[in-house]
């Protein structure tokens, strides 16, 4: 039977959107509901099916899918099930494929939204033609999807790729929302750049800055873009603190994998030349010699709007 | 053609060792010639041809022989090349692979030696099963050898796995051979103990240890090692020392691969708990929650005298 299709969910903490891909990367039709209109599981699949039996109508229809991607915070692609994760609505482990295939009849894969976005990445994006690159997502957290010899990173337990978390600062480091102290995710997250605004602007009270117009505890990492952009030097210190720390996270990366690339993806990668040149330059100074000048930095090549379903929907074609 | 047999050769900075191996991990029949004795790496080679012909006499021929898998510092799977390797007598970048294989007639595989270790592991030794672990060799350096999905990652350029070269301390890090400052190898590597060795006794001139009985530059871990069992409080702090550097290192490296087991090799390795016991402390300590007690570090189920010759005779299985 002839399957030109697949399906890609991303659930999002307020929406779960989703839509038909095609072969190229195409979204031929899409959807969205609500994640938190259901405390109970079971109707929100109820739902979500409902939503899937709307979009599978002429052309589409099931026997043109050939399998279903979700991502999810928490996704564990071994079990399928989307584990503890706290920013939904549904607690402890929700075996997520396997109640989804029940109700539609599509084989269901999951993995977490960072590996989602990494293969689609290497599907449709970027990374097409790669085997060894790692795809960074930095957006409120810090996530990552490892490819290694044309395969993602899942390692024993289905939870690799935590790359948020390695500890760049052992000494006084930030508090990071998962207890640690002094992880990547407290400094490159689009809040940890916020944080390093408030913190310079403490530390310099008499340089003038953009900044200085907004509440300080309302600085995000768009207002430190906007502000660079007009060449406010504060807010350009910004960026290249927080690109001195990827960079030196990078290169312990690089120690580890040696991938051809290092692909940046979500909000902070808006910021352009304004991250990537000082996160280029920091990596390129830590990094071990026999790795100097041979790893590329690259933007995702996923558009913005179609990037969670894409990445999804990329593991559809693997079920 | 029943080919039940490999070699393995493994090229060290004096001795380089060779030996018959069969299914089982047995080596059957083994020989040794001296590294540096020829300039010229064609002469080198025609010495090794001709020793690896005298030990491939009944009941052994080259027609019993699958592969023959080398292991030799800076060896790059890839290109089968030995590529600037310090310690060694010949310059510049080798093709190793080729060289022998066009002597004696059967198909060679070269890897570096931490990863014909890792490769020995899952073959023979303490990673049989296993399809996701690290092997750290704690020896003169730090090196590394990385199984993700039962292959080993040898990234984009054949390099990947020098985790004795993630920086560790960022700041006032020890000079590394590498000449960077902080890295992994300056501090758990069996010189990086002697150093750690000299700096304590310096700092704590008063505190009685039998370390004091021996000249301070001649000071080696196994010396430690060796006041460490009558219970000197001093060589045990050295160890504590060395094995919290190593189990923050090791918590990183989870959050990268999430490997089942992290197993130790080499000379430190031989410390046995002093080293292990606190290793284990401080990477469940430093670890990311969904990791914690889930990851085993292990001591090498590798003979040591033949643990060379074994590793690198597992590549010969899979030229």
């Amino acid at each position: 039977m002839d399957q030109p299709y697949v399906i890609g969910i991303d659930i999002g903490g307020t929406n779960t959107v989703f839509g038909i891909v095609d072969k190229r990367g195409q979204i031929l039709r899409s959807g969205a509901i609500k994640t938190g209109r259901h405390e109970d599981v079971g109707d929100y699949l109820d739902e979500l099916a409902q939503a899937l039996n709307d979009i599978l109508k002429d052309p589409f229809s099931k026997d043109t899918i050939r399998g279903i991607g979700v991502g999810a915070p928490n996704g564990n692609y071994f079990s399928g099930s989307i584990e503890f994760a706290p920013n939904l609505p549904w607690k402890g482990v929700i075996p997520f494929a396997q109640m989804l295939e029940e109700r539609i009849g599509i084989p269901v894969a999951l993995t977490n939204d960072a590996n989602a976005a990494a293969i689609g990445e290497m599907t449709y994006g970027a990374a097409r033609g790669m085997k060894d690159f790692i795809e960074i997502t930095l957006g409120t957290g810090v996530g990552s999807g490892i490819v290694v010899n044309g395969q993602l990173v899942y390692g024993h337990d289905g939870f690799a790729g935590e790359l948020g978390h390695v500890i760049m600062r052992r000494n006084n480091g930030r508090l990071c929302g998962c207890g640690r102290n002094g992880c990547l995710e407290a400094y490159t997250s689009a809040t940890g750049v916020a944080r390093t605004a408030r913190e310079i602007l403490d530390l310099n009270p008499d340089t003038p800055t953009l900044l200085r117009n907004i509440p300080v505890e309302d600085i995000t990492s768009k207002d430190v873009y906007d502000a660079a952009v007009t060449g406010d030097e504060v807010a350009i210190s910004i960026f290249n603190f927080t690109g001195n720390i990827l960079g030196e996270a990078f290169a312990d990366f690089v120690a580890f994998s040696s991938p051809e690339a290092i692909i940046l993806f979500g909000g902070l990668a808006k910021a352009g030349d304004f991250i990537l040149k000082p996160t280029k330059e920091s990596m390129e100074k830590n990094l071990l010699k026999i790795f100097k000048n041979k790893v590329k930095i690259l933007f995702s090549g996923l558009k913005e709007d179609d990037a969670a379903v894409l990445g999804a929907s990329a593991l559809g074609w693997e079920v």
